[in-house]
This record gives C-alpha cells, sequence and structure tokens, in this order.
C-alpha cells in the first residue's frame, strides 16, 4: 500500500479544468450526469470521515429544562415529553452523533404513553425515578436507575411510572437518523391499551441466569429475549470480571450487552455496552469505525477525543464520531467509574465495515490540544 | 394499528407555539439540544419516505460522451474515465438513487488503470466491448458483454482491456455514497502491479458448475469466490428456468445472482439479479424499502415509477427509489425483455428493514400521470 | 400414509423362500453381497426402535461400592476409580442409555487425577463434597454439590479435591460410546502438570451475568465458556421462572443449559437441562427420539417409562430410551423436585432425525403395567 | 502429549485382579454396573478404531446377479431389487463400511415402486440404462449414467423407467444402519401415486446455473433443492478445474457435490464428492475420520488402503474405512480416472469428530504388503 497521501499520484484524479473540460461538464449535467474524476477524490477519501464532532452535555444544565418540558407540553401533546441531544453538525438530521438519536425523557407519577411502533430501534439507560415501566409486545417491564431496556424495531411500546413512584427521567436512544437516512422508517399508533401477554418480568425473570434458558427454544425474534438488564446484576458482575480479568490499556473492563439466545447483539441495528475504569485507569487512544454515545453511569473522570479534553461525572452524556482517537480516564483514586454506552455496530461489522488503530506516538496517549 | 395517518392523534406531536416555548427552545438550543416534539413529526414519517426520484439515462444519449471522455483525460490523470449518473435530488452525495452511485466507464484496447482498494464494494455489467478484464485480488477475470463482474469491499483490483481488444464500456456500481454516510470509506493505491496469484479465470472456473465446489473448502471470504457470472450461461439458465417456473405477476422470472459458498448475496451491502420479462409481459405493481439501479439487458419495454412512464431498450440505465410504486412491462410481443439490476437488499435486510407492498386498486396496475 | 403396519402390504418385502432363491443367497454371500429384501424389513423399521431398556440406579445402593472403590485401587492404578452403570441391553458398548456412558467417580482430599483429553465429551453433575474442581484446558474451576460442569471434546482436563476438603463423588457423563461406534474417539494423556492459564473460576466469573459478555468476544470454541453452572445460581433461577412461566403440562419448568456465546447447547454432541416439577406435579406422557440420562438433584417422585414404574429421590439416577414413552411425577406435595439430565439432543437434532409424539389415550397418562 | 503408546503408564487403567476385587466387581455386575477401569483401556483407544475392513466389488461378478433379481421376485414382493454390499465385519448391521449402506438396484422398463419415506436419507449413483428417474416430494427427475441424484431424509420417493427406457442399474448410498444406531429410523408407505408438483426437472433447472438462485428464497429445507447433479455438467466442469487447479497431491482434483442455498453438504448426514485422478496420478496416502463408499465412474486405477491393493475400473465400487491409510492411483497413462464417492462427513463433522492425517515416511507412499 502506497502510505503517500498525497492526492497527485497515480490512482487518484488529477485533472485541470479546460474550457473543453467546462463545457463538456455542462453537457454532462443536462443528462444528470457527472465526471467521476470531478469528484472522485472527494467522494473516495483515504481514511474514514466523519461529519460529526465530538460533544457533551453536562446533566446538571440540562436536568432542570428536562423536568420543565413534563410542565410545559403533556403526553397528550408532545407523545413524549423528551429533550433530545443534538450535533453541532448533524441537526440536519437530528442526530447526537454518526446517524444516532438520542434524548432525555421524563415521565411523572401517574403518567403513561400511548403504545407506538416504528421500524427505528430504540433503547433506554434509565437515570432517575421510581416506579418506571415499559411495555414492549405485552410484556411489561419495570426497571430502575441504571438499567438498561431495549425495544426493538417494530414492537409495540409504551412507558409509565406508577401512581407511587417517583418522576422518572431516562436516556432515550433511537437508530432514527439511520432508518430515516436508509429510507425505511414507518410509524403506527395503538388502537388502545397494549394487553399484557405475560406476567410482569416474565422475559428478564425467565432469561435470568446466564448459561440456562427455556427448553422448548420458541423465541425466533432477531433481538434479545432478556429486554431489561439490571444494574443489581450488571454492576456486580463486572465488578467480579475484574477480578480474574486483565485490565485492556484501551476500555479497562469492556462487557457487551448481548442476546443470550444468540451471543450477539441486543438488537439488530445497535448494541450497548457497560465499562468499569478501575480506580486511577487511564485508557489508551484507539479509533474506529462506528458512532458511540456514552452515559456515565457511577463515578467520574475525562475522556479525550481527537485532542479535546471531556470532563464527566454521574449522569453525563458524550459521544465519540466514527474514527475519532478517543481515551478514558478515570479521575478518581477511590472509585471505580463505569461508561454506558450504544453504537451502531451491528451495522458496522455486518456490513464489513469496521476497522480499528490504536495510537503508538507518546506511548498510547493523545496530546490535549 | 390507526390507519388513520392524521398527525392530529394521541401519539403524534401537536404542540402550539407560545412565547413561553419559544423562550424555551432557544435555551435548550444554547445546548446543544431541542425539544423532540418539535421535530418527532418530521422524524417519525408514517411510511418509508425516499429522498430520491424515479430516472432514466438513454444510452443513446449518453454513449457518445461517455466515449468523448477517453480522448479528453488520460487513465493518469483522471484515475478511471467514468461518467456517473446523479439522481436529481440526491447530487450532493454523487448517488444514483439512495446510497448507491452508478456510472459507465470507458476503457481503450491497451489500456489499464492501476489497481487500488476501497471499503466500498464494487461492481461491473459489461456493456460494449471485446478483451475486457479486472484482476480482482490477484485473480485475472476477462468478461463479455452482459457480464456480471465483482469487486469487493477492500479487494486490490484494476481493470484494462488487451491491446487487440475492442474499446470496453461497462456500468460500475457502487455503494460509495452508502459507506461514506457510514463515515467508514478508506482508500489505498496499490504500489506497482498485482502478480497474478491464479491462472486467468480461476475463480469462475472452479466454481462454474453448479452444486460443485472445491471439497478442501478453504473459502472464507464474506462475498462471493465466483467474481464473474457470464452471460452465455446466465441467459439459457433463465431460458429454461422460465419453462418450468410459473411467471411471477409482479417480478417475471427474477433470479439473483448468489454466492455459491453459502447461496446469500454476492456481497456484504449489495446484491444483484437478472430478470426475464416473458414477450407481452405487463408486470403488477409493488413497493418496497432498498434502492435499486437497472440496466435493461436485452430487449425493450418500459416501467412505471411512482406513476411514470419510463421506456427503456437496451443499455438504458434507470432507477427505483425505496417505496416507489413500480411495475415493469415488455413491450415486444416477440422478444423477451432481460433486466439487470443491482440494489441495497443486503444492508435493508441485514438490518431488519425490509417491508413490502402490493398495490390493490386497479387491478394491480398503476395509474399514469 | 398407510397406517397399517402389517408388512404385508404394497412397499414391503414380502418374498417366500424358494430352492432357487437360497441358492442366489449363497452366491451373493460369496461376494459380500445379499439381497435387500431379506433384510429390508428388518432395517426399516415402521418406528424408532431402541436397543436399551428403562433402569434405575438407586443410590443408596451404590455409594458404599463407590467408596470402596477408593480403598481398592489407587488414582495411579485405575486412572480415575470410577463405578459405571451399564444398561442390561448395552453392555457390549459400557452404556447406560443408548450410546451414552455414565458413572459415579470418588475422588479424596488431595488426591488429583493426572491430565487427559479425548475426542469423547464430558460432564459432571456433582453429587457429594467440598473442596472439588476440575481444570480444563488450564482453567481450574471449583465445584460444588449440584453443580454442571463441562469438559468438553479434545480438551485437557483433570480433576482432584483439596486436601481440606471432603470426599467428593460426582456423576460423569460421555459420550464415549456414541464416539466409538463413529470410529473417531482417541486419547493422550498430557505430560506433567497442567499449567494454570488464568485465574480459578475465571470463566465462570466472566460469564456470569446473563446477558453480558466480553466486548473483544474472543471466545470461538464449539463449546460453552462457561464451563459450570452452579446450583446456587440455578436453582434460584428456575424457582422465579416458574413463578411467571405457564407449568409445561409434559415437563413442568424445563431450562435447558447453554452456551452463552451461541445459545445453543453447551456441548456438540451432548445437552444437559435442569427440570422443576413443582408439588404435586402429574406430568403427561410424550415419547421422542434421542436417550436421557436423569439425577434426581433434589426432592422425590417417581417417572413412568414404557409402563414401568421408578421410584427416585435425591442421588438415584435412571435412563430414559429413544422412543420410550416417559412422564414424570413429583410424590411430595410440599417440596418442589429437581431433576437434571443429559443426552443426546444435539446429535439427533443437527442430524435432522428429531421427532415426539404425545401420549393421547387416557388423557395423556400411562397405564402402568 | 505422551506418545509412548504403552497402556502401562500413569492416566491409563493398570489395575491387577485380585480376589477381592473379583468379589466386588461381581457385586457391581448384581447391581447393572462396573468398574470403569476394568474397561476403560478398551474403550478409550489411543486412536480411531474402525471395526470395518476394506474391500472392493468387482462389477462384472455382480452384475449378472443384479439382473437375475429382477427375474427371481417382482417389485410388488420385494419393495425394490436390490443387491446390497456388506462388509465383512460389519453384516451384523448390513453396513458396506461403518454405519453407511449400499447396493445395486435395477429397474426394468415398465417398472415403478411405490412410494415410501424414512427417517434415513438416501442417494443413487446412475451406472447404466436409459430412461430412469425418480420422484421426490412431487419432483420427478429424470437421470442418466453417471448422474447422482438424492432424496433426503422424510422425502416421499418412488423410482422407476419409461416403458421405452433400457434397464436401469443404480447404486443406492443409505445411511440406514447409521440411523437405525440412532435409534430414529422410521418408515411409512404412500398411499396411492404421488401427484407432481412441478415440471419435470423443475429443480435442476431452476437452480441450474451456478451462482443463480430464484429471488424469493423460498428454500428452506435441509437439503440441497437441486437433487440432480449431471454428469454431463460435473465432468467438464472438473476436467475445466484441472486446467486452472494444482493438482493436489494425496487428493487429485477433488470437487465436492454441494447444496446451492447453502454452499453446504447435499444432505444432512451424508456427503458425496466426485474427484479426477489426472493420468498416470498416483496419490499420496493419508487418513482421517469418516467411512467412505467409492464407485469408479471413469477409467481404471488402483487404490492401496491399510498397505492392500484394490484395482478398480468403471462400476468397481469400494470402501475406505475410517482411519484407514489410503491412497488412489491411475492406471492409465492416457485417460483421467473419475471416483465418485459418498460418506458420513456431515456427522463426523457436525460432531467435532473429524481429525486427519498424512503419511509421513517412504515419501509419503504406503508399502503394500
Amino acid at each position: 500500500m502506497n502510505e503517500n497521501h498525497s492526492d497527485d499520484q497515480i490512482g487518484r484524479a488529477r485533472v485541470q479544468d479546460s474550457p473543453e473540460l467546462l463545457a463538456y461538464y455542462k453537457e454532462l449535467e443536462t443528462l444528470g450526469a457527472g465526471a467521476l474524476w470531478t469528484v472522485a477524490n472527494d467522494i473516495e477519501p483515504w481514511e474514514p470521515r466523519s461529519s460529526s464532532v465530538a460533544m457533551l452535555w453536562k446533566y446538571e444544565s440540562l436536568r432542570d429544562l428536562v423536568l420543565k418540558s413534563s410542565e410545559l407540553v403533556t403526553p397528550e401533546q408532545a407523545g413524549r415529553r423528551v429533550v433530545y441531544l443534538v450535533n453541532d453538525k448533524r441537526k440536519d438530521v437530528s442526530a447526537a452523533v454518526g446517524w444516532l438519536y438520542t434524548g432525555i425523557q421524563v415521565t411523572r407519577p401517574g403518567e403513561s404513553t400511548s403504545a407506538h411502533r416504528h421500524k427505528a430501534s430504540a433503547l433506554r439507560f434509565i437515570m432517575e425515578g421510581e416506579g418506571g415501566y415499559t411495555v414492549v409486545d405485552g410484556n411489561k417491564i419495570t426497571f430502575e436507575v441504571n438499567d438498561f431496556v431495549i425495544t426493538p424495531n417494530s414492537t409495540w411500546h409504551e412507558h409509565g411510572v406508577d401512581t407511587n413512584g417517583k418522576t422518572c427521567i431516562w436516556q432515550d436512544g433511537l437508530d432514527i437518523p439511520l432508518v430515516n437516512a436508509l429510507e425505511a422508517n414507518d410509524y403506527a399508533v395503538f388502537d388502545g391499551k397494549q394487553p399484557l401477554a405475560n406476567e410482569v418480568n416474565f422475559s428478564p425473570i425467565t432469561y435470568g441466569c446466564t448459561g440456562l434458558i427455556p427448553a422448548d427454544k420458541t423465541w425466533d425474534k432477531p433481538y434479545s429475549p432478556l429486554f431489561k438488564y439490571s444494574w443489581k446484576k450488571v454492576y456486580p458482575a463486572i465488578v467480579e470480571a475484574a477480578k480474574v480479568n486483565p485490565v485492556n490499556p484501551i476500555d479497562g473492563i469492556l462487557m457487551q450487552y448481548s442476546n443470550p439466545s444468540t451471543g450477539g447483539h441486543v438488537m439488530q441495528t445497535m448494541s450497548a455496552s457497560m465499562q468499569l475504569l478501575p480506580t486511577g485507569f487511564k485508557g489508551k487512544a484507539h479509533k474506529h469505525t462506528g458512532s458511540f454515545v456514552y452515559q456515565c453511569a457511577k463515578g467520574k473522570g475525562y475522556s479525550i477525543i481527537n485532542g479535546k479534553r471531556f470532563d464527566w461525572k454521574e449522569r453525563d452524556i458524550f459521544c465519540v464520531p466514527s474514527w475519532a482517537w478517543h481515551e478514558h480516564h478515570n479521575a478518581s483514586d477511590t472509585e471505580d467509574a463505569c461508561l454506558f454506552s450504544f453504537n451502531d455496530l451491528p451495522v458496522i461489522e455486518k456490513l464489513g465495515l469496521y476497522q480499528e488503530r490504536e495510537l503508538e506516538e507518546n506511548n498510547g496517549f493523545q496530546k490535549i490540544e
């Protein structure tokens, strides 16, 4: 491979304009055509190129505004009360990074939304509150802070909070921008209330023990039958895993939420992970394809993304664009830090588009701008 | 499901602006955020929504311009001499439809390009000429008119025409816009000439008989080991298939190019098909997700796409956007018509985004505008 | 389908002997051949036909003899001190049922075996003791009563009990008869002690939370990375599952041990399950292909197998041959009963040989002979 | 690994009989049990151990007897007129080698059998005649000499020869012994004649071009939709493949019949191959698990199996047991030789039991006994 990335070389377009050529281009344009060499270098970049920038959203700045939304509009008016987070360079597609949408939703005790479904897939990471629940295709799932919940592609879903619960706030993650870009999204409203198909928490209970599944193996959907990944189980598990696994110099202890019936990603288009950064952990830098949205679930620290430092603590949300150098640091010497993240890796992997590079210079650490 | 697609209903956003809300929106904006209900109805459409329009490119209009490109610029200057076809609504991403690129490339006898590779996948459908060849990862493949050839994701590839051949023109199809949109494209130039790894046409010969593969099964790539699908084999096969298969009222006789080592699509992101429309065939309308580019390989006819008629004959190229109603008609009562097409169905299918609807009214035929 | 199972019908061999035919048969025999019709009805039975009989082994009868083996022979002499259970009709292949071997192994505190490996796969179900462990390909796994442990095909493995533990007794299950029958077994002795590759219990800890797997996904073996399924997790999980799942009239609450990285069987040739029979449960009868060995892990009850009643309590072992009618009953109205079982269903399923029939007569219950 | 295969070593059973032990063994026997160390060395062999011997059946010796069967018994009496070939060491299970059955069937013009089905899978390789056909699940398939045809597990099937055809003789291959051993076989007779579901040869025609499959992809059976592999296509293809592929020193040019919808084996339990030995080819020896039955389809040569030479020419049938050293030689310097073979590799592979060893001594050639 030629590592000389000058475009003035064999195999790249290097055509100088001339009156004849300009006339030629104009004629092509009238026919709905163009000369490839006029755009080739632009559409064939040497390396992956993201149109997003790294951003961090401080929860302390947003929380009041999120709560205020529940005073300003009703669920009936708004569908859902959500403050969505938008990348400075992706406002046209309402994306937080790449083709991923994220927002912060609030639901007050006694409220519930109507049910709907769409070709976009959704996930939630619970930030505050008590008594919250979701109903997915007739399965009612209750959740608590730091639980991770999925509502896959084309499932009917609705959310609510028990009358005697406390106001719930959670992060939504969706692939709406991607599914719109792929010109495949749709939307339908459920006529009336979803009837419950099973006992409450049927699915997380039935699949609740690692390595144990119903012997009739009737599950045939392309997403995880678990629906909920409880922090009460996940955090102790990752703490135990940290005791017997070597700490990865880039990722710390990185565990992926998986589909227990396949070992694969939880949904067809989005994956999610929980990552523990041990006390004092200073992660090295790498970059890879795929877009990521993080939420700090525990502790505090900072990430350096493309040379810029972003400090975060519990509930802060930030994003890492595709092919951006990034490293994660735990800022505490006494408490571990946990980062929840979701991403579009299932898309990137299925289409054969994953690649990764580790930073070699400066012992693997970026210089901060 | 509620079929009433008015947005003024439960489950859709219906918030009226007010001074208080406008102030609220402004405050959110300063924080890199927004209120979901201001964009929800737009980003959650009732049905798949394409930003492309149906278009047809007449070969008789383009052929001279394509040939002229080989006079105007050299391969060394231009990389490749290609006239690309661009959708009126997708000029920003150089796409013919959806996220698919297509172009018409010309190579004169004795010419050959340098080798390169990219994360985008490519395919060719041969339109004219003799003595053309492609070299894919060291495998030299010769081709003839109406042959279909692939150069998958990240394979080194180069093309040429023998000194004693005739000027070759072929259609290129690539997923460049998609891979750019997914922020994963890259590009590399091969340093020098690719050495041949095998005898000429090793791969199409080795996998040349249906149901017969090398017993060592060493093939482990995520694309077809066949590389070339010869019209000399494909056309007689589809004619024979037409004798024993019922004619599909929508598709005629529709055969998919497949990977003989998996039975799946030829590459990870793009699929291709050959379709025979029997004499006098009048196809009914359906619509589905996924973007399609067609080339007429034989005969003549017309397609009705979203109510508009497009007449085509051999070598004409046209596109059908996602979720556009379309029907194909053979305009001859004496000769069958064949349509080559390529599409992004592997993407749509893997991500769980395929859906289809048949036209029910008017006996399945669209009314022409 | 013709339900008349008389062999005197079209499609079955019904040839009468004659002097000419007898001479013909003799001539064929000299050539290493025979006439199919002389054996066809025998080798093509109307229904699956097992050569095993149902049997039950009372632990109270065997326990002293198992312990005695550890006095009679040393590990160095015997390799392992195991009393194996042999089906009355399968003595020639040392099988407990079908092609499955089972035995009861004893290891005293401070003892350990040398490491070996074989193409046969093995599993253990722990019956008694403390401080037992197994080492599988360098992974030391400690176990307790009612834990289920695997030592797959071709992994180096050895077992032992800590010096300050208590004598351990466990059930071994292997597919030795099957792998011998398939003429594929082998055996090798490890030269010296296996070095430990990881922390103790690395694997069950790392994969210890349902739906959480290491994000690097380096596991590529055709068996479960979990290695151990702890009763301390499994029993509470199945009790919880019983609260939200309907009780299956045949199986009660039947959960399969699974490979968390695939959702499939724990090993390539053998599967295992844990089954809870609620208090007072009276299971209906069915029969299916596949051979099963059971051990009662908790409680007491009885099974009716091909019309014969077998009473069991904790630690008793029994078998159900292929295509034998069987039903399981909990004999207690105050305590649930749990049956561990292992079987050859992975073989039966992969080869397309599974079939099942439910008993229709007598409301689904067999008449006891 | 310890290569010292003496059994008098650590890890193997080496217990001497004593009166006390003999009494112990007797007591165990009364309880349906035994001491593992009395059988361990026998059931855990150092290397795969076959109970079959290599054999060759000369067609010139058998042909008259096969034809005679059609005079001695009618199809109505015999079901089918078949001379089956039985291994000297596998007479108890009517197997030609391992768990594979093979026979030579004769059908006269105008004859046809009734339809039946069974859990055993079947295949045919055509030896003589004209106008033969098979009907598989309503698909009528005509065949010619050297065609390979499948009738998978549980498909209704019947065979016949057109009234104006010529007496057909073909080799049957079945896994009856295996499916019986796995206690899963069954049998049913079709009531009346199978109605044809499709045009004659629908399936081989529809899937007749490599890399081209019906776009609707409705095929969901676990076996090849092709049903027939025509010599008219296979032989030219393998001759062409031989021109561009290096000759494998062990196998010559070895091509596997495959399922075009998966790239896998043609059926769930049996695979088949066609192998070309170029003029003068002298294959080196290897051994592997899996049982093989060969028929010479063209030319002449000899195989050396476990040190014994077997000379074969067109239509001769021979077998290679599991783990037997074998090498194949073309005895002609002017004509290539072709060996058809079928085997149980799908079983061996799916269960993780495949292993192979190449002969190192004597430059890879066996010494003939």
